[in-house]
């Protein structure tokens, strides 16, 4: 009876929609604090300026946070039976388990007992980012993504549209520039791919000036495809920005139209 | 009578509009397939790390495509004869043959048989990027084209404007440079078309970084131009968004009062 | 008598709303045609690689525009006692000579005769390029600039808040920068107006990459510079494509209006 | 009672809010340009080139400057307890004091008397960007910030949920390069925060080219995240746009029912 109470208390704790004040639960509240330093901690420790001389502190707190972040995940594991979602399934437990959040907390608890000792491999630098999925753990507090995901999802044609034009754009640009300089450049031009490379740094205006045209074809086709490419890329910004801000009216309208009914 | 029968079931297998069902034939699915395949081979071919020693594999893939298009092709004149809108001509076949599609498609086989041998020339080099033609090959299953050339035909007042302010933008922030880089870099700003070259690459907010100012004058005039000038470059984005937006918009009203009439 | 009727049909060619059909009279036609290759040789002539040898080309090419040029000036002067704009003052053409677009005629003849000879100075620079001017000539035949300029009109107040918003963020930036980065970098941030170069090409996303912070204090600047300040450049681009595709509705709702009246 | 008189005169010209008249009251309309003179005085002070030979100039007008802002000060200061905000507090003088505006004047006036002698130092060239606070004083004569906080207060959901989004993809775009970079680049991708530096020159396009992947996978991941990160980074202009424009769309409305109202 005790154990009884004791889980429903940790699940009004874990689970924010079944929090009955408003805001967030102490605990949860506590948990993102703690997401918020192990992404900071995960940041700084790969910078050897910062990290050198404090591998200890750096290690200690990554552990302690990870024992935190695993206990957080079996008790979330623990109180799934309560949990209106998973109850009527035949295994809740094993029912939540398999949900896309359990499975991102589970990832995020991995790294801690992976992400020390050893020379600075490529295997190492996956697992501290690996802990970067922690931020995907503040999913849960909050429903901003389902904003962003509506948005996306309202618009789908256009942005599957425009997916396609952008690519052709790309593919098109990289191509004709591999036409025009592969002889004046090849080791940055010889190949479509390489061609690739310019044609998505130029279209997306980033221009970081390890590559661009010499010849004077090569320049006359660069200026052309970079007045009109830069349109097509420019375009989804326009669309989502609409798309997005539709869809935060109708929140506000829809709060506001709740107001109403309860006043 | 058996012939007939055939041709007019490969009409239905090639012809998007005339397949009843939903979504592509299979001959139209397997032929998007391979287009993607034949485009894929061909960015991946130009790439020595990835071509070399693979010489064979890439020539037999690009024959046997070129085989299939070239089918592909034949069966398309032949079937002409069954498509309402050669049907009524003289020689339907013919007048089939001299529409845009029908050219492309024929233009798309070509480069399969001058593709190979030989140094990586100029003509190579072309005949390998005319391959990319086959993407064109894809605007018969879409009808994504229709949206946008809607979308620039009702805005096509605002667009020349716009193209003509550019122009005029360009070639006023060129001829400027020119007049206070010239002595300083005369490489680079030496000339107006060489200054014109710096007055795209500025004013897309492209910025290689391979010109720009060096004297007080310039660094002035180019301060200047960029900030004013980069609003002009940036104009036809929101006017193309806004107008491609409301070309959805009004398609996707049409779908649902075409569903509200069926209902 | 046939002085006065040869001054109206020389009226009637010149002044486009005088002309009664539709387009442009076959004099401004000719005219037009005359411009875009003044401009376009103007360009031309300034690059040794197309100049060098053509010398001959270029300069009976200029004298014989700046002859047409001067005759059209010398026949709009004439004509200008036609026109119900100057009739009614006391010195209709003297009234009419000091008309914007009659200075930007006489202006742009100008440059004929001293755009030879000689080294290429700054003198000789200034001149070449004035011929750009006579793009500005192209006004005359074109109402593009009235929807443009009354675009900007409409929202002036919005422009005077961005323009001092923009002033303000480059000012800020650039100090920001100074402070952080002029003992660093003494040559590129040792004195605000130096920081200020980097504080135009950062925040208008150009990026040259002449300039760029390189300690710690000056990279977390910039960042927040850019990601903030971009926004604020950004700004005018979407408020002048919005109220610039107001303009251009309303010129077509206006022209629908006098279809319908008229119909 | 003459002193109250003179007071209360003072309160008039110094209180833009105060004044009968429209426009900004002669006193203020001085003070404007005093600002502004200030503000070009210390940008052009730090630039040796400007500097160097007129140090007596740039100090004496420093000076003259600062005793005119002090007594500015004290004037306003004096004159609080004519102002209604002030009037009903028990010191209304000090009460004044701490208001925002009379701190940001205070602070202006400090730097004239660190701003001199001494090596180029950081203290140095922080009391001389500190001068630029004089441009806030401005705040006091323009209601144009009252538009600016509105259009950002009203959509304040959008650009919290746009930040978090923002810091979100820079953080992750960061992690990835320095996963995939970090061997081949040490000192530019060699720890999280460096490669933090690249993505952030990366996503506001700004791209210098001070760093920028070399690897295959490096480049296969920067050319997804420039593609899809670029319309993260856009999103907040679209919006802010939109929101500046129905903010200035109330005022101008506002301003048309006052003037029917009276009218």
């Amino acid at each position: 009876m005790a154990a009884h109470a004791l889980r429903k208390a940790a699940y009004r704790q874990l689970e924010p929609s079944a929090w009955p004040k408003k805001g967030l639960s102490p605990v949860n509240l506590f948990l993102v604090v703690l997401i918020v330093i192990a992404v900071i901690s995960a940041v700084l420790e790969t910078e050897p300026m910062i990290a050198s001389g404090n591998d200890d502190f750096f290690k200690y707190l990554e552990l302690g946070l990870g024992v935190v972040f695993l206990v957080e995940y079996l008790a979330r594991v623990w109180v799934a039976v309560d949990n209106p979602r998973f109850a009527k399934a035949r295994y809740p437990r094993l029912r939540y388990m398999v949900s896309p959040l359990a499975i991102i907390d589970l990832l995020a608890v991995i790294p801690t007992f992976f992400a020390f000792g050893g020379a600075p491999s490529l295997a190492l630098r996956f697992f501290r980012v690996l802990r970067m999925l922690r931020l995907a753990k503040l999913g849960r507090t909050s429903d901003a993504w389902h904003d962003i995901r509506e948005s996306i999802y309202e618009r789908r044609h256009e942005f599957g549209l425009i997916l396609g034009l952008l690519m052709l754009t790309i593919l098109v640009s990289g191509s004709l520039l591999y036409v025009a300089e592969a002889e004046a450049q090849p080791d940055k031009f010889g190949s479509i791919p390489r061609a690739l490379w310019w044609a998505i740094v130029t279209l997306t205006t980033v221009g970081y000036g390890d590559a661009y045209p010499v010849t004077v074809l090569g320049r006359v086709l660069a200026g052309l495809i970079a007045i009109t490419g830069v349109t097509v890329i420019a375009l989804p910004t326009g669309i989502f920005a609409a798309s997005f801000s539709d869809a935060m009216d109708r929140r506000r309208q829809k709060a506001n139209g709740d107001t109403d009914g309860a006043a």
